[in-house]
């Protein structure tokens, strides 16, 4: 890159650094978790969000939805009594491809912070971008469908080693995949070694009592801030 | 969006848009017909392109693979004896999300076009921003997987609507999954009407003839330039 656009980069990324530091003060005050969740398009985040956010046991769950275009995540999501607010990025280029903390700040006022124990976050569905721009969150998870192959964590390196959690989904499809999970976790070891990672369906419900339990951990971590 | 930031998104679109035209003026010097395919992360760009791109009759193809990092499509590629060039995108950023214009110019010393007659792009996969960025190319192709599920075009107009043709790939899942076919195509005909698509499976070759046949088609038109 030339110097000037690495300049321009950092400051933009020094400016979002600022920025998710002021919304996790304000999630902290008002002693909300927050994970910021992230995959592919179509990878699966709104259904494993469907299968656990309205039945933590004692933890009130809101959800902010990034999308560049629409509320239909928000609205599957609002089904569930769950409270959801929208961000829509459509107003950049012809939509930004990430959420970033000023587009978070701009939707605090829209959240129920004192009626949530925890926020998840639902990112613009993208493997590149969203690990770029912390956000304000607690923590950060992606999910990886084994529909997308096992090479994705050598070709998304930032994406996979920026998250606490993978969540393997739609595992049901295995049988009809050629797709060797063995090399997929050895490729996912290979960037972000030891991370946890879960095996799940949002279809069959496989995995889903281990993503709800790690969810609730999160959602009383203290003290845990990275 | 401040006015600074349109002023700097217009000004950064109007510059791509004449590198592109640059790009487009050497293609055609060369007699290359160029193809930009773009679809989320783990679509089966590649595995599409493995069906055709040696077979393709009285047409020398080459590829331009852009990722943002490592050689894995490329190696794939070259493993069929198809002259392929790798651009890798990991210098900015965590890694650009897309190809642009002036990446596509770098990488023009190295593609032999006096020795091709189409170049399939292979874009980076992000259903967002490859949509925003004009490389020189004559048609875009885009590819969207069954997996990704039926509500994709509704929630990435921009990318369903700047192609000339939607590859629905994977068809050989369906089966296997909660995919209204249907639907599918009745929100990719509400973003974008009419659109050429083509169901096709890399796995069982489903639709790979007709694939195949509008590549020859796409690689012999003549003064069809967007």
């Amino acid at each position: 890159m030339h110097r000037t656009k690495v300049r321009i980069v950092e400051e933009a990324l020094d400016a979002n650094n600022t920025i998710a530091r002021a919304n996790r003060d304000d999630f902290d005050s008002a002693d909300v978790r927050v994970v910021n969740l992230m995959s592919a398009p179509g990878a699966g985040k709104t259904a494993l969000l469907e299968r656990v956010a309205a039945e933590l046991p004692g933890i009130r769950v809101g959800v902010l939805e990034g999308d560049v275009q629409g509320s239909m995540d928000a609205d599957r999501l609002a089904a569930l009594h769950v409270p959801v607010t929208q961000i829509n990025t459509g107003a950049g280029f012809g939509g930004e491809c990430h959420l970033d903390a000023n587009m978070v700040r701009s939707a605090l006022p829209g959240l129920p912070l004192d009626e949530i124990d925890l926020l998840v976050i639902e990112n613009v569905g993208n493997l590149v971008c969203p690990a770029e721009f912390r956000v304000g969150e607690d923590a950060r998870i992606m999910v990886s469908a084994v529909t997308e192959g096992e090479e994705k964590p050598l070709k998304y390196p930032l994406m996979f080693r920026a998250c606490e959690l993978v969540l393997v989904n739609k595992v049901d499809l295995l049988p009809h995949l050629d797709f060797d999970l063995e090399r997929f976790l050895h490729n996912l070891d290979a960037v972000h070694p030891g991370v946890e990672r879960l095996l799940v369906s949002a279809k069959t419900g496989e995995g889903i009592d281990e993503w709800r339990d790690w969810l609730v951990r999160a959602a009383g971590r203290v003290g845990a801030h990275a």
